[in-house]
């Protein structure tokens, strides 16, 4: 090792699902919306000058977050925008999370959270979930330099009430408390309300999922004025001109199109609750998802073979080879036919894992 | 103050330069390209099928990093893309900068470098730059935890010489050094071919200045695989999907267009010697420019008058209101049009200013 990778900032990095580059493959393993996005969106793109590319953005991105703020009816000063809702949560990790104390969050949980908490030497704690995988607010009472879990969890799918999550946020004053809001849209109830309540409160959300943009890369989050001139500092301290003229163009029509929002939301959340029926019939178990996959479970084939062979008819879901979650596969709600395709392709491996 | 705020990393944030949302301007003070994108970036983005908005960008950014590996003549392997070249920067202070030793960079030079050691916990040390503004290479001889400057330099514009460069490079085995060339194609010569001979050399450049696009925020950075490799693990560690789909294809079309490229520089050269020759005659002295800017200072009127007035006229340029350099204005390189209008302005404000 040569001397100057002495002072080199060692970590084992995030590993996202795959994208795989070959064409007609049905793909059901990074929660990607299987509907377009907005034509208010591809209106913008095809309205934007190209001229345009060669000045800086607004720094502020305020086109973007004036069409947020108004959508959800808060402040601009509420509002903070990034790459992406990983570079939201990144930078809130950042600004938020330097107390000596272990931040929490649990053990069965976005796997993103403890890469953050390494790569910036934060101590951090995980928290067991219930065996039924749900969070047990109690356990958030300790002493801890921050909190933070998904809601819906993942890759569980399992919604918590408004009220456990108010519970956690009271019995912690002293602590920031992310809530991790990137699933909320598929049946779930934000807890935006209560950024007015409690000065510690972001509430983190993203375009990648109900909104069908992964490819553009927003991220948003709400808290108090005090909340986001902190982050805002810290985001100006590390990169000041995040979001390109393209995105914050295509972001700001498509988060106005509430229509379309609603409409594919609750296409998704209908295809979800048949998968519900047709998964149970296949013998599969799963906790109640109230987001856009499923996390489910044969009772007698292994996570892995499924995994393997749906891979081999071109379907690509989620496995994870770790400890209590590798039994499962996380399955994304693509079309309807997406998952007719899917459903047959079970069945075929079913019955031949069963002979 | 709230206990919760004892955990917030505080910090005093970069301040970019003033983004007028006034048309009919001329915008001379952030060092953008006044011509458009080459074609080809306007054309990728016809092309691109705004379907795909809906699906994660390949995390790798192949597409883009192919690119620039192919046009430079380097191996992917060698290559690493940010959100704009301080997306680039940011990263490899958190990658390379941990030591307990200072880094060092100019007294003079980006003002961002300072902040990304505050906001990072780097220790750090201004070095003084001689009387006309060089660098020199003695003074990096010293311990140290890294070593930056931008080449040229910024604000003056003074262009380093490789074998100048070379020197602090082969001084320093244990320090890896980043050497800053977003302003290297109006006159200079990239160090890049150093990469194959120091493993600790970084060379980062942009799309922002000579590829006209800083709107699109593509910075890209060249080293050994061995480099490129840890800043990759650290940035997966951060934010995994930082390029979007747009700005992949955009950016992979332009960095192909050598014509365009090497055409536009040319004009913005010219352009800039006919204006140290007029900035000469108005009364201005300031260090040779290789950049697409001129660090001028006037030999009577004061910089902070000149600034304003060309502000009342609608033309902006920088101005720092800092030791040393709040006699200076940063001039960025227009088009001759623009250029004529910054002469005629200066002409009457330097003559009212005289009386």
């Amino acid at each position: 090792m040569s001397s100057w990778e002495n002072n080199v900032r060692k970590v084992v990095p995030y590993t996202p699902g795959e994208q795989p580059k070959e064409k007609n493959i049905i793909k059901l393993n990074t929660n990607e919306n299987p509907y377009p996005p907005s034509p208010a969106a591809k209106a913008a793109l095809e309205a934007f000058d190209s001229d345009d590319m060669r000045l800086y953005p607004a720094p502020d991105a305020a086109e973007l977050v004036d069409a947020i703020a108004e959508t959800y009816r808060v402040k601009p000063e509420q509002v903070f925008v990034g790459v992406g809702s990983d570079d939201v949560i990144s930078m809130a990790f950042m600004t938020f999370f330097n107390s000596d104390k272990p931040i929490l969050f649990p053990d069965i949980t976005y796997s993103f959270y403890d890469v953050w908490a390494e790569v910036y030497g934060i101590p951090y704690k995980r928290i067991p979930l219930t065996a039924d995988f749900r969070i047990n607010a109690g356990d958030y009472s300790q002493p801890n330099g921050g909190i933070i879990f998904p809601n819906p969890n993942a890759p569980t799918g399992v919604l918590e009430s408004t009220e456990m999550i108010e519970s956690v946020i009271k019995a912690n004053p002293d602590s920031v408390v992310i809530i991790d809001e990137a699933y909320i849209d598929f049946g779930g109830t934000s807890v935006l309300p209560l950024i007015e309540k409690y000065e510690n409160l972001l509430v983190v959300q993203t375009f990648s999922k109900s909104r069908n943009m992964a490819g553009m890369r927003i991220g948003f989050a709400f808290g108090s004025k005090k909340l986001i001139k902190y982050m805002n500092d810290v985001k100006f301290s590390v990169n000041s001109y995040t979001m390109n003229r393209v995105t914050i163009k295509c972001g700001a029509a498509a988060v106005r199109d509430g229509e379309y929002f609603r409409a594919t939301c609750a296409k998704i959340i209908g295809t979800r609750e048949n998968a519900k029926k047709r998964l149970s019939q296949l013998g599969f178990t799963f906790p109640d998802s109230m987001s856009n996959f499923i996390f489910a479970k044969h009772k007698t084939a292994s996570a892995k073979t499924i995994f393997e062979e749906l891979k081999k008819r071109k379907i690509f879901v989620r496995y994870w080879n770790k400890p209590i979650i590798c039994d499962y596969l996380r399955i994304t709600i693509g079309t309807d036919n997406d998952m007719q395709a899917l459903y047959d392709a079970l069945e075929e491996i079913l019955k031949e894992a069963a002979k």
